[in-house]
This record gives C-alpha cells, structure tokens and sequence, in this order.
C-alpha cells in the first residue's frame, strides 16, 4: 500500500479507537452490553436480530439497536417490527460503522433505560475488522449456504470476534453443510470461541445465544473492571 | 471522511484507472476477453467460475483465471481442477484487487495464446466497485439465499457491472427465492442489465452464459473499435 496513505489510515484508525474508548467508558458506566454483528452480506444478520430484539423484550429486557448500510433503510423497518427502538446510518459508500457514526446516533438515547445495544455493521467479511465500535462483545456470523471455508479466507474478522453464530441451520441438509469442518476452521483461526448453531426461521438454537447474552449481561453488571 | 484522505485515495483511483487503462489496451491487442467477478462471500463465485473453465475448454476455448482472496490459495487449488492455468493474489488485508497487482501477475504469460482471462475478485460487495481492473465486462454475482434486496443495499457493485448471474438455483425453491423481486432490484440499480440464473452444481442455465461469453468474445474480434 501506498506509505502515505498507511500512515493516514493509521491515523483514522487512532481516533477511531480514541472515540470508541470513550464509547466502551460510556456503555459501561450505563450498565448497557454493547454488541456489533458483522457478517458478508445476506448471511441473515437481520433476521437473526430481529429475532433476538423480539425474544429479549419477550423477557422483558430492555434492547434497542443502530443498524448500518451502504443505502436503504429496508433493514431499520425490519428490526422495527420487534418493537425495539432502532435508528439506522446510511453509509454512503463507506463498507464499515466508525465509532464517530456511533457517538452521533446515540444522542438523546438515556443508556441507562438500555440493557442491551445491537449494532449491525455494513455486510461485510474485511472493512468492519479495524473498527472498534465501543462493543464488549463482537459477534461474527457465518451460513450454512457461504463455504465451510470462509474463516480461514477471512481470518481478521473470525480472529477479531468474540462470538460465532452459524445461521440458516434449517437449510443445512438441503445445501449439503458440513458442520464439523465449519466448525473446525472456526476454531483454527480463533481457538476458544463459542459457536452457535441457530435457525431465525425456526428459532431452533435462539434459547442457547439468549442464554449466553443475559449471562453476558450479568457479568459486565458485576464488580470486574471494565473491558479494554 | 477526512478530507486529506479522500484525496489520496482520489489518487490512488486515479493511478488504478491508468494502469487498467494499459491492461485494457493489452488485453485487446491479444484479442482477450477479460472479465472480472465480483460477489458477497459465500456466492459461489469459485464453483461457477469451475464450471464456466471446465466447460470452455471442453468448447476448446482457451481460457485461465487469477484468482484474488485475503487469505489462503483454496481458490485457485479448486480453480485449477477445471484444467485451466490459475494463479493466485494472496492480498492480505486489501478487500479488492487493484490492477497493478493483475499487472503483475501477467509476467510470463503470452496473452495472445488466450481467449479469455477470468479475473475473480475479492469476496465483498463494496470495496472492489471502484477498481477498475482493465476487464471488458464486469460479471456481479447474487445468489438465491443472499435475500432479493442486496442489489438496493449495494448500488454500486450493481450499477457498476456489466452482467448479473444469480447463483445456486438448484436450491431456491427450499429457500423460497422470489425471483421476480430479486430481477426486479437488480433492473432498478441498472436497467438493461443482462441477468442469468445457474446452478454450478447441476449445470442449469449454464448453456445460456456460455453462449454470451462466446458471443462477447466474437464481438470484440470484430472490427469494432475498443472500449474504454
């Protein structure tokens, strides 16, 4: 690359961390569990958070989420059908979220009246990598429909998330997936992640990841020191 | 963004437009029909790109590929079972292909002695847009699980191609593919686009491209004078 413009980059990338640092600090202090999905496109990020926004307030937690696309608001009038507040940011031609799209969307949001932010980034398996958004928990997903071999083709996204979720499970058979190599490069790229296998058309897998979001909620609300 | 950095890049898009410039003219003195394929992870762009080799060279048609990915070489390894010459761009963290690296990897090969040159992009359905990599026709892939709305969520990927094909249409009645919306978006970001749908995996719709590349490479071995 270009050393003028790597140093540039470096420099974006700087005040980006910067402002996200804040964001964390902000998050925490109001108790929220802060959470950014990424995925390529069509992999299924909105139906899966559509789903979980609905089964969240089924139980009564308080969710709300910030969606990001190059175009279109088609994505914020899906998740809004869960009930939950949403505001959506049109990138233009950017292929990532920046912490500084964040800061400004979350303004005249009371994060205390929150217990879980959702944020859906751009679809897209490389851009989203760099870019802390303030999460304390950076979930990448992965269909069945993709390739078995997507994580080690795109390790910085599989290697930056703290969780993994395998969608669209109630297709696996129909498209021949392979679970076990999946799974298996997954894990060669990013050792001790969790997986997740779940279907949003079904629900079948939904119990398990709500499980795991509220017991992440209710150690961030413990005494530990905060996060990064 | 920071204007400082949109102007570098303004630069670098410049310099890529120069160097496809050059390729283009290479490219048309060889009497080669170059053509870049662009797609979301997980298309099928690898399993079509197979078949389209395998079956051009049962055509005696001939044909080789480069292949670009962050990551790995499966794609070219896959690639070179169709019989065809491949080679592989490893890009690291660049979520496209720039022409000089397609430059590069040109050395030592005698164009004339090709019919047509496959060029299959990074997978993501931003970055590579704005990269002009000196092909005469731009070939973007949706496939049939991706959801009917991508061509709206990613208008310049589908505005800038020249071709759309819709993949893995054996599968979309099990996942309830709505083709007339799907053909739909494609012809709202770009009218008169031509649009194919295939299955690699059981050579549906196969015939039909096959006809349009042989065709295209007809055209720019007529008189006509070049484009670009």
């Amino acid at each position: 690359m270009n050393p003028r413009l790597l140093q540039i980059k470096k420099g974006v990338l700087d005040k980006n961390d910067k402002v996200a640092g804040s964001l964390r600090q902000r998050f925490h202090e109001a108790g929220l569990l802060p959470v950014n999905i990424v995925s390529s496109p069509g992999t299924g990020k909105t139906s899966f958070l559509e789903k979980t926004l609905t089964l969240l307030r089924q139980h009564h937690y308080r969710v709300a989420a910030i969606v990001g696309d190059l175009a279109t608001d088609n994505d914020a009038q899906r998740l809004a059908n869960s009930g939950a507040p949403v505001r959506q940011i049109v990138t233009g031609g950017n292929c990532h979220l920046e912490a500084h799209m964040i800061e400004t969307q979350l303004e005249g949001w009371a994060l205390a009246d929150y217990d879980m932010l959702f944020i859906e980034n751009v679809g897209n398996l490389v851009c989203p990598a760099n870019y802390d958004l303030g999460e304390s928990m950076r979930v990448v997903m992965l269909s069945v429909t993709e390739g078995e071999d997507k994580p080690l083709k795109y390790p910085p996204m599989f290697n930056s998330a703290d969780v993994a979720v395998i969608t669209k499970m109630d297709i696996a058979e129909a498209v021949e997936f392979d679970r076990e190599t999946a799974r298996r490069n997954i894990q060669a790229v990013n050792p001790d992640i969790p997986i997740f296998e779940v279907s949003a058309k079904t629900g079948a897998g939904m119990d398990a990841w709500l499980d795991f979001l509220i017991a992440e909620l209710t150690r961030q609300h413990s005494a530990e020191p905060m996060k990064g």
